[in-house]
Parts: C-alpha cells; structure tokens; sequence
C-alpha cells in the first residue's frame, strides 16, 4: 500500500491524499460504506459501483462467525466471495470489544467471545486477528485494540491503553512473520486509543508510531462522549500522527462531524449511520435530514433531494418513498440506503475537490450554513 | 387495448399474441410481476426493465387503503407515483374477499372490509372498484368477483358464480360510463368464476363474453384445489372463451403450471410464487427449485442458475447468495428475487419463441423433463 499527499488546505488541516491498493486507488477524503457481513444491507455490488465507492469496510469478527475462515479461504478471500474487485478494509473486532460487552471476556492474551449467533465460545488473539484477516484477503488490516466505552476513568483508559499498545506490537510483529494467502500485499493499520484524556491520547498515538504501521487509526470515539471531546480528542491525534501516513477516525459519523474532522486532517471514515439511519426512514440532504415516514411526505412529489444525482433521486418521489416506508416494503430501504450513501461519498469527493482548489474552508462553512437550513423538512 | 394473434401452436392450444395498450405492447403468453403496494418486493422498478417486464400487476384494495385515492389522483395516477412508464393491470380486490375472509362481509351491493392495517371499515362495491381503478390508472382493470374455497358446495358455487355475473354486468356498466382521469384508455376484463363445476365454468364465461370484455380472466383456481381440477379447469374455461381476445389465469403458478396453461391457450398469469419464494430462499432454475439456505451451498462457486442470464448469476455464487440468507441480509431476499423473476419471464419469452416456430410442443416437453432432473440440488 502506498499514500500519495497531492493537497494540503492552508487555511485548516485538511488533506487530499490517494491510498493505493492492489484493489484500486481511493481518493481521499473517503468514506468507506460499512459491509459488516460482507454486503452493504440492502444493496448489490453494482450499486457501490454506481454510487461511486472505491473501498467498503468489512468486519472480522462477523466474517470469522459467518461464513468463517474456512470457507473464505475456499473460496480465495472475500473479494472474490461477494464478486468485489475494489478495495476492502477490515475492522478488528475490537469494537465488538466494546459492543458487545456482555457477551465478552477480556485477558492479557485476547478476547473471548460468546457468539451473539449460536452463543459458542470464540477467542481471539492479536495474532488470530491477522490470521483471519489474510483469510479475508483485505487490503487494509486493522489491529486488535481494546475500545473503552465513553466516562471510563483515567485508570480504566490508561489499562486499556497499554493493552491496546502491546496487542499492536504482537500484531506488527505477527503480520511481518506471516505471508498474504492471495497474491497481493495486505497494509497493517495501528488504533491510537486512550479515551478523552489529551495526553494518554498522544502517548498512544507515539507508541504506534514507533512501531511504523502503514496508516494509523483513531479509535474510541463515538462512543457516548460528547461532541467536543469528539472533535478535540480527533484534532490533537491526527495532529500527532506522521504526515506521509493516511488517517482513518473509526465509526465517525454525521456529515457535520466528517467536515469537522476533514478539517483535523483525517483522511478515511466509516460509519453505519448512512446505511442503518435509511432503513429507518432517515435521509441525509443538502439541507439537512428528515424522516421519509412523516405522512405530510405523501402529497410531496420533489425528489429526496433536489440537489441529488443518484438514481433515485432522479427517478423517485419522497411521495412514493415515503408511501413505501409506510407500506413496510423492502424497496424503500434500499431506496434510502442508495441515496444516504450517495450522499456521503459526494460529499466526500466534493471535499477533494475544494482542497485541491484550495476552496475547502468556505465550501465548509457554505456546505454547514445549508445543512442548517434546514429547507429539506419543510415539506410542501 | 388491442390484442393481435400471432400465432397458433398446432399441437396444443398455445398461442402468441400482443396486447398493445397505451403504455406499451406486451407480447403473449406473458408472467406480470405481483407488485401488490405498487412495488415489485425488494426491486425498484429499473430492475424490472432490465429484467423485460412489460407489464406489472397491482392491487386495487391495497392502493385504495395506502396510498389512497385521494393521494393517487392528486400525482397524477400509479404510473407517475411509481415511475413506471411500463403497463400495469390491477387485480379488483376480488381475491382479498377470499384470502381476507375473517375480516370482509359480503352483500348483494358490495364487500365490507375491515381494514389489514388499521381496522376501519371500507365498503367495495363494482362501481367504487372501477372508479378506483381509475384513479389509479391502470391500463387493465379487472371487475370485483366473488372468489369461492376450494371445496365449496355447489350450491355455494353457485351463488357466488351469480353474484360475480351480476357484479360483471355493473361493472361493465359503470366503466362504460365513466372516463378514464388521464387521458389515455383503460381496459376492463371479466373474470370466470364457477369453481371447479364443469358446466358452472362455461356457463360463467358464456355469461361474461356477452357482455363483451377486453380480456377474460380465469380466477378461482389455485385457491386449494387439486392439480388436476386446476389443469382441468382451466382447459375447458379458455376453450369457452373467445379466441380474439386475451386469456388471463389468475394466481398461478409453477413453472410446470404455466406450462401446461400456456398449452390450454392462457396468454396472461400473475403469481406470487417467484416474488414470496425468493424471499424464502426457494429459487426456480432450468433444472428445478431448490433452497438457498442450505448450509452446503456455501462452497458452491457455481451460480444460482448454470443456464440463467440474470445480473445475479451473471456475477455471485450460490455460496454469496445463502451466506446472505444464513446472515439474514436483505441484499439476499433481493437476489433471489431478481433471479426468480427472470426466470419466469424468461421462460414466457421462451414459449412465445417456440410457439411462433412450431416446436412449443417438444420444447415444453424437454422443458418439463429438464425441471424434473432436478440437477440443482445435487450441489457441489
């Protein structure tokens, strides 16, 4: 994997950066649409294609359940299990640390889960992390890590830390000692953790440093903390993180906090709110969000979005949308899905875009001014 | 409408046909997708082009409950609501009168349902039924009908036989006498009811034919009756049927069963089966049926359908697919959806094909012979 710095913004330190990977090169800023089970609910490959996707995250822990390592590795890798040619990053499970708190146990060697499938026990190390991940074959690895939640005290963040540290060294040590299974060159990425204290926030960023990962995270945030802890735990990791690697905030967020951390210099994002707030009704617009549940919506015959190119913005009423919301069909979540992540990826790209000319910190304030507004729920 | 035929089979009663109507020609014999809420389950209508459906069916009941009427009109008709440019036939309401039998009341005037969703009461008569088709636009509209169980008593047979003629000579009054809202014509076709009473069925269709439809439907069938009344049944109602004029068999069926209708001289059926399969994981191929959800299916690399052009054969695996299903994603029930739905209008196109050669007889035979081999679900 290579990182290619082609803009830096004066006014603010946002970046525009391509990773090149053997699936393709990705543009950055990106966002990466969250494919936990290898599949963007409710949408087919032809749809990332179309929206304009270049790489999609998927998540270990799921995978190695379902359809697991052995039949990943059957069949050559999920590039090849769900027909994706693009690039594919995989989260570590340690989120899942997180999530599904109950249902684990941690120790100094690794994690036990219970399945929240068939409740067997699983355990995973940093090392069976990686293993599982040359299984998947993707092209960005991530670390195990351990993700305290949000209101942790210091000595809860500072365990978690060290812990967090030293599973990335065995990870490094066990990615350089092992080969990838399909041919093509796999990059390792490290997780600063350290919850909302600056400095242990710093010291983490430093210890990853020294162990050279080819891109390095920051995990632990949107965890519950507020959003100025977000965005000040975002600006001082990223500021502590080399140039010449890309950044990648985990699980981050809304079209407000993606702009706010663009602007702190990260350079890659994930998160399910586009996806899982569509299949509740939620769409994100130039003008801010609304529900398409609202029945006021069914005599309303704009698109989602007037300033919207994706297909279903171009074909679709919010009149039919919502009608489909109601009626509890399948098509409408889809319909959703598509355009959130639409939206996200075109926000993204227009955010290169003003890098690159130089235009980011007005296009910023511009593109805030109007989510705002909020013209979008003042439905005719 | 106009309907033109093409053809006649010599060894069987098949025939190719073209039903032209304002929103396209629709060559016979035809499958029309079910989009019961003015939606194909799982697809957004660019799925149904691609797939070379030319005409889709909607519910008359459904539509008039949500949207509603009011909503309809006021955009200007389904098609726009939908944007489908393509024909749409609407099914009366009649099956609901059998399929919602605890929660309908029927009289001389009409049928009294109380509402799947909220629970109010809606009062459907012949002429209210029109009149919401009208507002709905559809290019066939089908009369109300009584549609008795299988394995009523004749004299119940009877009686609904009577109501449904009457309900037909009201019907054709009532559309006669009104207009259609958006400027472009709108057929009405009569439905055969009788049971499975031989004589019932052609003193039915003789009844309707003097009023002079557009098309005939053949309803009733498939309600719980045995293969052999259905087969028997529907022989000899389109032999009592005119020739110039469309044959629609409601509510089947199988591949095997359209068939053997298409043989009988059917031009039109509509079914859930392809659409309510596929979300159960059951999908239809050149060789039989069989589930998706299969655990050994997940080292199978082969396609749903070796013999199957579809986008979803064209590029994923029976693996993908019912790892999908197993995982309980949506992108499966849309896969296989779009699968099933290919092979039925795949199959009609087919027939039309062979009918107009001369081999609709031999085909249909090898045809049948290959779905029995049932080679799908020997997997891998």
């Amino acid at each position: 994997m290579e990182f290619f710095l082609d803009h830096k913004d004066t006014n603010t330190k946002a970046r525009a950066g391509r990773v090149v990977t053997a699936h393709g090169t990705i543009p950055t800023p990106v966002f990466m649409p969250v494919g936990t089970q290898g599949t963007v609910k409710t949408l087919l490959q032809e749809d990332l294609e179309s929206a304009g996707a270049e790489i999609i995250l998927a998540n270990t822990y799921h995978l190695a359940l379902r359809p697991g390592v052995e039949t990943l590795t059957s069949i050559g890798g999920l590039h090849r299990f769900m027909s994706w040619e693009r690039a594919i990053l995989t989260d570590s499970g340690g989120y899942q640390v997180f999530s599904l708190s109950k249902l684990r146990k941690l120790d100094e060697d690794g994690v036990t889960f219970q399945s929240h499938i068939d409740g067997t026990r699983a355990h995973f190390t940093p090392e069976s992390v990686i293993d599982i991940q040359r299984a998947i074959g993707s092209d960005i690895m991530m670390v195990l890590d351990v993700c305290p939640p949000a209101g942790c005290g210091r000595f809860y963040a500072e365990q978690s830390l060290r812990q967090t540290t030293e599973w990335a060294r065995r990870s490094r040590e066990h990615a350089e000692g092992s080969r990838p299974l399909y041919g093509y060159d796999q990059a390792v990425f490290g997780i600063v953790q350290g919850s909302v204290f600056d400095d242990l926030r710093v010291q983490g960023a430093e210890s990853l440093v020294e162990l050279d990962f080819d891109g390095y995270a920051i995990g632990g945030v949107s965890v519950g903390e507020s959003v100025e802890d977000m965005y000040r735990v975002t600006r001082l990791t990223a500021a502590a993180l080399p140039e010449h690697r890309p950044r990648y905030l985990m699980g981050v967020g809304t079209p407000q906090d993606l702009l706010e951390a663009v602007s702190s210099g990260v350079d890659m994002f994930d998160c399910v709110m586009p996806t899982r707030n569509a299949r509740n009704g939620m769409v994100f617009t130039s003008t801010g969000s609304f529900s398409l549940k609202k029945a006021a919506l069914l005599s309303d015959a704009a698109p989602i979005d007037e300033n919207c190119g994706c297909p279903v913005c171009r074909r679709y009423s919010r009149a039919y949308v919502c009608h489909l919301f109601r009626a509890r069909e399948i098509s409408g979540l889809r319909m959703a899905t598509v355009h959130n992540i639409w939206y996200y990826l075109t926000l993204m790209r227009e955010a290169r875009l003003h890098i690159a000319e130089g235009s980011f910190a007005a296009w910023k304030e511009k593109t805030l001014e109007q989510l705002r507004s909020g013209a979008a729920i003042q439905v005719a």
